[in-house]
């Protein structure tokens, strides 16, 4: 089968044959298909579509282009979590634990930050000694120790996603629902969990903008996972403001501890409880949903949960006195507050821009192998719906030698749009999208 | 200006602005682009399109990227000719002295042949001598002194082209209007003449299959010469069966010789007197078309454009005795008869057949670089409508060593159909089209 007649077909809007999508994906692997041919072949995906069976082999040829995880060793129901990446999510770093505490195993591979969203490895990073490329005999034995651990991917999980996935940024091929797709789910389904419960985000701040295609979206995700025999189901959640107050790595650790002590910000433990809820249920540890929440509320109030997170960071070598003590958690030496311009209440919180100027302290990268500042960060002193006075800080910029402060410090405070009428809050949680 | 924001545009449906194709064409030309966003790109272009404007712009920077002849030296009216290509199409080697005979200035660049499709140079190049190399003052020589001559592009021109339609061959994305009319104009435009006279082939042996599209491409020419100052117009004209009876280089020039003494096939010699009409016309070398034409049916009567291309021969350095003794030429050793497999009236011939059979007895290529057999090729023994006797032939294979002339044979046997009732002939102009 010739390239340019794959090519040629999806060009014309028909459906790629599974030997088609096969041989692409092969070619993509062995680097048979120069990359000029790959990028025609995106661009054309991109605007004449695939059919959710298409989808589903695409992303099963890219699962068996690498290796897949075997947690069968393990017993009982293993559950996976997915998010499409916010700024402040520091959600899996609670949920891992939380749901561990509550009986549910919870292999969690992870990845690093870009642009303007952290990444759950970053983060994690910042505790002293916290080792993320952990062998997967490591990881195995967490797993059966503790019941939940979190890596980084091995090299060798779903490969050709990794080339796609660097032909598609420089080539405008990224908006794409089945090419998003396929990428989450090839590395997904190569973990080897059972089940699946995916956070999609949507609004201001996620690269879904709207209800219609995070439902989209959504609806593509859970389409994968259950045609590959993986229970899957997606939350669509609110991405306008940030997740929490902090954003920044040791900082989203610091809301991670006092989340854990039941002491977080009310938007992420709700939604650390829906999710760990969903993922009780998929496990067989719960029967209903309010039995399963009230046991995760219960874990974050005993500190079964902290100490189960306390547990998962000793075992990867992180200095776990930070339960007791935060102040093990590395600190910026200069913090710069960001005054409110004017009185009125905080109508919206941008979270692209907030994430955008955490990154220019340094808290981020915007290229995949620049180095961070684990300390830098900005925590919000406002959110949507608070009142502020003209001259009180809206946020605080941590931060050591940062040579686009001013640049960050103005994004940060164009971030947030002050007015006279509270708003509405939209709901946290928009749609449960399930098989 | 980034490549990936203008790829983004074109891919969301929006028009390219001058700066975009510039910097696209720029890109293409200094190596600044990859591969593989020029890709992206171009099926972007593909499915999404561009309007009259963009396609202008873009034949303009292709122009731009390269070199432009100058023909101010030369007075008069310089008007260039340019056939979308077909199966058979030896026109220009008759209708470039035809025309100078009638006081047209001709200056004709020219192709080699790729696939089914044989190229004027290739052609040429089998009269023993002949060169298709000059340089330009060579050209601009032979012009002054015979009104008429044909060469090779020079290196530089329009190089962006020539970069872009090899990886448009590859990438599937040959098959849209705007790319094909600017990849085409950006030549011509090149070369410097003051009008233009295209012949768009339309039918299977075609690249444009149907009327419609057909008359898209001409109209999309005619509109890129037209903006850019140059009086161009366009004939449709029917390519289904062969042009003429000859096929293969050596034999399409022995049909010229016969065409040019005015003994050629009526539809070859038709469509010759056509062109040199509106040539003239352009060149205002005469004041009706009836008048036009008249004059260059004369100008083959009397000898006179056989004469044009003795002189066009002998100035290129080849053996122009051909013009009385065509056996200078090279010769086949083999001939190979297909005869019919049954009584009737020829229905169809089809013409990419019969050009992929002529190629693979060695007169064409698959490749830019493979070498020919000018002596190769085909005569047609029969045309659409014509009365044939089981086992007569229907046309006789010219060749050397042939290693596929049982393929070959396969398929020019193929391209005959035959039938019980005569078919209706189509006229051979479809249409004009002119500003």
């Amino acid at each position: 089968m010739r390239a340019v007649d794959i090519i040629r077909a999806k060009r014309d809007g028909q459906p790629l044959s599974p030997e088609a999508i096969d041989t692409f994906v092969r070619g993509v692997s062995t680097g048979a298909w120069p990359d000029y041919q790959i990028a025609a072949l995106l661009m054309a995906i991109v605007l004449r579509g695939m059919t959710a069976e298409e989808t589903a082999l695409l992303t099963r040829a890219m699962v068996t282009s690498g290796d897949r995880v075997d947690l069968s060793s393990l017993p009982g129901i293993k559950v996976g979590k997915h998010s499409t990446g916010g700024v402040g999510d520091k959600v899996s770093i609670v949920l891992a634990p939380l749901a561990a505490a509550c009986g549910v195993i919870v292999p969690k591979m992870s990845g690093r930050g870009l642009g303007h969203t952290g990444g759950t490895l970053d983060k994690l990073e910042s505790i002293p000694g916290f080792r993320t490329a952990l062998s997967l005999e490591e990881f195995l034995a967490a797993l059966a120790e503790n019941g939940c651990a979190i890596m980084g991917q091995t090299a060798n999980i779903a490969p050709a996603d990794k080339k796609l996935y660097a032909l598609r940024d420089v080539t405008a091929t990224i908006e794409s629902i089945p090419l998003i797709s396929a990428s989450v789910m090839s590395k997904k389904l190569a973990e080897g969990s059972d089940a699946l419960v995916l956070d999609v985000k949507c609004g201001h701040g996620a690269f879904m903008k709207s209800i219609d295609e995070a439902r989209a979206l959504a609806r593509s995700l859970v389409a994968i996972g259950t045609s590959a025999g993986v229970r899957t189901e997606a939350l669509i959640t609110r991405m306008d403001a940030p997740l929490g107050r902090a954003v920044g790595n040791a900082l989203e650790i610091r809301e991670c501890l006092d989340t854990l002590r039941g002491r977080g910000p009310a938007e992420l433990t709700e939604l650390v409880v829906r999710l760990a809820t969903r993922m009780m249920r998929l496990a067989g540890q719960a029967t209903t949903d309010d039995e399963a929440a009230a046991r995760a509320r219960e874990a974050l109030a005993s500190g079964a949960a902290l100490a189960r997170f306390g547990r998962l960071v000793a075992r990867q070598g992180g200095d776990a006195s930070l339960v007791d003590d935060a102040r093990v958690l590395p600190q910026a030496r200069a913090r710069t507050p960001v005054p409110a311009p004017c009185s009125g209440v905080v109508l919206a919180m941008d979270a692209e821009k907030v994430g955008r100027a955490s990154m220019l302290l340094g808290a981020g990268r915007e290229r995949a192998d620049a180095p961070i500042d684990h300390a830098a960060g900005i925590v919000l002193e406002v959110a949507p719906g608070d009142d502020v006075r003209a001259g009180a800080p809206l946020m605080v910029l941590h931060h050591n030698d940062a040579p686009a402060l001013e640049e960050a410090r103005a994004l940060a405070a164009a971030a947030v749009t002050i007015g006279d009428h509270p708003p509405v809050p939209p709901p946290l949680i928009l749609d449960w999208i399930h098989a």
